[in-house]
């Protein structure tokens, strides 16, 4: 992330099969936490991150589209870590390394759109790696996002492209927290600053939207919806001094982010998750008041971006491609 | 609630300490549920109403002003139900009842304004269940809003009054989903239609705001906030038919409302709490995911009410009062 040197961003993106995966190296290992919100959440070693139990620190998270079987994509990122030194050493004596390097994950349901016999593999986390580098995020229909969409609550065929969407912000005396999200929901986009319809489910007009909320009070919606996850994804990084449970919660106030930019969110039929990473590399005085509301913008901020950066794929139209067509 | 017949309303007020509780009755007893999401929650017979705990079905719920001395309320409650036959029957043979009511309950924190050293008790449940009655909520400085504020970035001395606010959605199909909550948040409260500020941190000129988040982008806020926890409190009543792991997903959703509404929300120094309850009394067909999205509306529309309806006590004005100031 530009803003955080600590810490990488990659992308493998298939955009035949319409998915990908998306990879936040810390090879270094840094103090992370995880928040999980939706009912129907795909994730890979969260458990173990929970305060309390033994292990805080972590040398990547993957962000994955393919289901439940993008979790496979960890594999390759801790094959990646393994053959670069890097990970937990867990051998009795430390003479001769054993490396486990720990590698959380969370997935999108992306099945529906593109090809559903691709998903990313444990090949494409490692290329995701082999693609990280620094400066600046690549967003949009790529990685994690290449197969996401939002706005469905008149089915599939009636949703826009979601995508993997950055944002920073940072306090007065330079502390950064920044967020990189993966845009996956049931519920349609808003800006929260004026309450605008970002990407909903289309209207019959071309432009327009139709309101999601209007459109449940209708009539129960599950039974279409209920084999079909969504998820939003993503992580919240700070180079501030953090404990875990500091870092808990900023995960939970980026759940608040999300919770004002998609509506309706943390649903059933999404499995939300946002993990936070706090580098420490930056010892100026702070608070958790003061992170996590910066936390939250950033995660709202990233949202809007996403979107607002998706391209079409797969039959499938952005919102701005779908904007344009009502002009 | 006037929408929820098996289910009534009923506050205790001391105007001159500015504190006070509301119970919200049930005393056939009602599936609920449960989500802790604030950083410093005050709470009574909480964790007996996770999923996969024995007990599911409550006989009163209780939010209270007076920190964690308001949870003695709650006892208050379960006398008066147990006066009236009502309760969980314990005895081994069920021919002599040995009853013990359910009364979960949650607090605000209010000693900062009025009086500290009056916090609602026993008694104050007890006359709280004596005032409850059909028909519609009484909102506003009243009951556990009555020492409610919001908006405190700026200090306690530029807040502006919280309250007890209300609101109910309903599907086409005839099920309720109403919420009555209890707004006493460090952050400020927005309309999330519009992005609008109903009630900030007060501006240097009369009837302004300050934005919270770029107060806090300045400095760290904790230190003077580490002692005085906030928390917004409510709860999300339906009349559909639900299991408590339903009911724990429509409890999610109103937390999404919360957010949607304060900002920010979930901080390390509120205590947001939001219960949910299931009367069971309409079998209409419906979904979680449905309900779960009128949750979410109905807490911010009950938000923005119970901040609409403040009016001003104990040195601190309402935001109906401070609109007029600067008119």
């Amino acid at each position: 992330m530009s803003d955080l040197p600590d810490i990488t961003i990659g992308h493998w993106t298939d955009r035949d099969a319409a998915t990908g995966c998306t990879v936040v190296l810390c090879p270094n290992g840094v103090l992370a936490a995880v928040d999980v919100r939706g009912g129907a959440p795909g994730t890979r070693e969260t458990d173990l991150l929970r305060p309390g139990n033994v292990i805080d620190r972590v040398h990547a998270l993957v962000l994955s589209g393919g289901s439940a079987y993008g979790l496979d994509a960890a594999g390759g990122v801790m094959r990646w870590l393994e053959e670069r030194g890097q990970g937990r050493d867990v051998s009795p004596d430390h003479e001769a390394p054993v490396l486990v390097p720990i590698v959380p994950a969370a997935v999108i349901f992306d099945l529906s759109i593109g090809r559903a016999d691709v998903r990313p593999d444990a090949d494409a986390g490692y290329a995701a790696c082999e693609a990280a580098g620094p400066g600046e995020i690549e967003v949009g229909t790529v990685g994690a996002g290449a197969g996401a969409t939002v706005g469905k609550a008149l089915g599939p065929e009636r949703s826009l492209k979601g995508g993997v969407g950055s944002a920073s912000e940072r306090t007065d005396s330079g502390i950064t927290v920044a967020a990189v999200v993966v845009v996956n929901a049931f519920g349609e986009v808003v800006d929260p600053d004026s309450g605008r319809v970002v990407a909903g489910p289309r209207g019959d007009e071309p432009g327009t939207f139709d309101r999601t909320l209007e459109i449940m009070r209708k009539e129960p919606l599950l039974p279409p919806f209920a084999v079909e996850a969504n998820s939003t994804i993503g992580v919240v990084a700070t180079d501030a001094v953090l404990t875990q449970e500091q870092a808990l919660r900023l995960a939970i106030a980026g759940q608040a982010g999300l919770a004002r930019t998609i509506v309706p969110a943390h649903t059933i039929v999404d499995g939300d998750t946002i993990f936070a990473l706090a580098t420490g590399t930056n010892d100026t005085e702070t608070d958790i008041l003061q992170l996590a509301a910066l936390a939250t913008r950033a995660v709202e901020r990233a949202i809007v971006n996403g979107v607002e950066a998706a391209t079409g794929l797969a039959g499938v139209p952005s919102a701005r491609e779908w904007a344009r067509e009502g002009q």
